[in-house]
């Protein structure tokens, strides 16, 4: 099987009618025709094998992953999807790998109105790397630096599942059991893209990330380019069924710095809750509010009597 | 130096005012505004160490090539650059390494007036993957199934000098010195941007590829998108001096057959060569026809008595 029959069999298949997708894969670019008025929302992905995922990952789970988590960019942006291009290293063309990384991969975007459009196939060590265009009203963007001392914080479904299967996987000192369910948290994760969208639509809500490099760390995105800082109360976060019997420990680790969440993460004007409520109810999409932010610098966790704990923030850094 | 550092000092750039790009660098998105009623055309390229680039490259001249390589793709397409995202797997964080990188890579986009606008960064054997974005009218774009018989073919300076540069860099057999005006052109290229654009507004222009796997591979996906065939003449071809003392056969293979030539490849009506040599007289760059378009499928490659030469055409493709 040459190059062009690999694109041909696996990757290339009709833009869906209706869709913004005036040219798809097969051509020197593909195009599109966003909707008049509207600005371009891009992000850029790479996944890398043994440091993104696995080498004995599940194909069809991988392909998901791939899309969701440039998708989930998408849905901190509130930018409705427009389509994605795939570029893809693999080592050799192995066909019912092949067949599951598309089945998974389609899956997802057919069930997100995303096409694939375009992108490139080579020979190499295993890399997946997916651009993703949405687009999004003028002013409506939902970016990190436009939170407000006062906002509430809010952060969509829970975070820290996807750490816990993680460190089962590895084989690590940790209690639980890794079952389909906890498993998929880490390898199958949802994006947000209808809260997403539903949140730019909503008056009051200011700043958004989604939060793949743990609660904590992403949080301190919003923070600095904002020019804010913020509480969270720890009984305010949700904790997953999963998490429940962790020693304390762990669990924070697991809320407050687990990664591969893909979660939203929110400021929004106090008068704008029940808006946040609403959009919530409407998008199908669990919200709840963690926290505030505040005009002093710096972020504390605080505990039901309001005293500080002490966390030392840990991000996901590919090079620290 | 961690990820965030690393893309801070190398990667950080205000975009240029005037510019498309509404939100650069360091949101969960980048944001720009198109034309109105422009469409929107995209591309993807990955180049994979020790596939399509010596791990000893010199990382100026890999910056540029990187986003040469999807220019051109706009260039064929007759798109006007918008801006693109960069994606990076480093197997480590070489501060002289990178400065170089981007000194190449920022060089070609502000010449191209075409901004970085977002991308990733992580760990992992050495991959680049760019993806750029144009602007063309609808209905301009120039696609390889809108080649009609009768329709001159065209080419844009001449191919054959970076097979040449790539088989002495490999210290094959072959006749000929490595000289840096030779190695620039496998390993600096020259998008074809302005031409392409010049081509797009120009009536009765048809198709247009860009040569990246040669001149006969391309040719013939322009050949099967538009269910049309070809001759090309092959004293017409333009033949750069390094490539004249070569023998016949390696000459051919240079020529039709070379790869990472980055030239332009299109067709245009007969009535319309004055107005390409126009185009090509505008844009500064040099454009010959080689040949025509043949109602009868099938590529024939005709000497000056117009017999045919046999010659079996070999685009590249990494899983062949």
């Amino acid at each position: 099987m040459g190059e062009f029959e690999l694109i041909r069999r696996y990757f290339q298949r009709p833009p869906p009618v209706g869709s913004a997708v005036v040219l798809g894969v097969g051509d020197d670019c593909a195009l599109l025709q966003p909707s008049p008025g509207h600005q371009l929302a891009i992000s850029s992905d790479m996944l890398v094998e043994g440091r993104h995922f696995f080498p004995d990952v599940d194909p069809e789970a991988l392909g998901h992953k791939a899309l969701a988590v440039n998708l989930s960019d998408l849905a901190a942006m509130g930018a409705r999807p427009l389509g994605f291009t795939l570029a893809i290293a693999l080592p050799q063309a192995d066909e019912a790998w092949l067949a599951a990384l598309a089945r998974g991969l389609f899956a997802l975007a057919d069930a997100s109105a995303c096409p694939l459009v375009g992108g490139d196939t080579t020979r190499g060590p295993l890399n997946l790397c997916i651009t993703v265009f949405g687009e999004v009203l003028p002013g409506r963007a939902l970016r990190r630096g436009a939170a407000r001392a006062d906002d509430g914080l809010y952060l969509s479904g829970r975070t820290g599942e996807a750490r816990l299967a993680l460190e089962l996987l590895r084989g690590g000192d940790w209690p639980g059991r890794l079952d389909a369910a906890l498993r998929a948290r880490l390898e199958r994760p949802t994006p947000r893209n209808a809260l997403g969208q539903a949140l730019a639509a909503t008056a009051g809500v200011h700043a958004a990330i989604d939060v793949s490099d743990g609660l904590v760390g992403d949080l301190d995105h919003i923070l600095r380019a904002s020019g804010v800082g913020a509480e969270i109360l720890l009984e305010d976060l949700p904790v997953a069924p999963a998490l429940q019997a962790l020693p304390e420990a762990q669990r924070l680790a697991c809320l407050l710095a687990g990664g591969d969440d893909y979660e939203l993460l929110f400021t929004a004007a106090p008068e704008a809750h029940p808006a946040v409520l609403a959009a919530a109810a409407a998008s199908g999409t669990s919200v709840t509010r963690i926290g505030r932010i505040t005009a002093s610098a710096g972020l504390k966790l605080l505990d039901a009597a309001r005293r500080e704990v002490p966390f030392t923030p840990q991000g996901f850094d590919h090079f620290a």
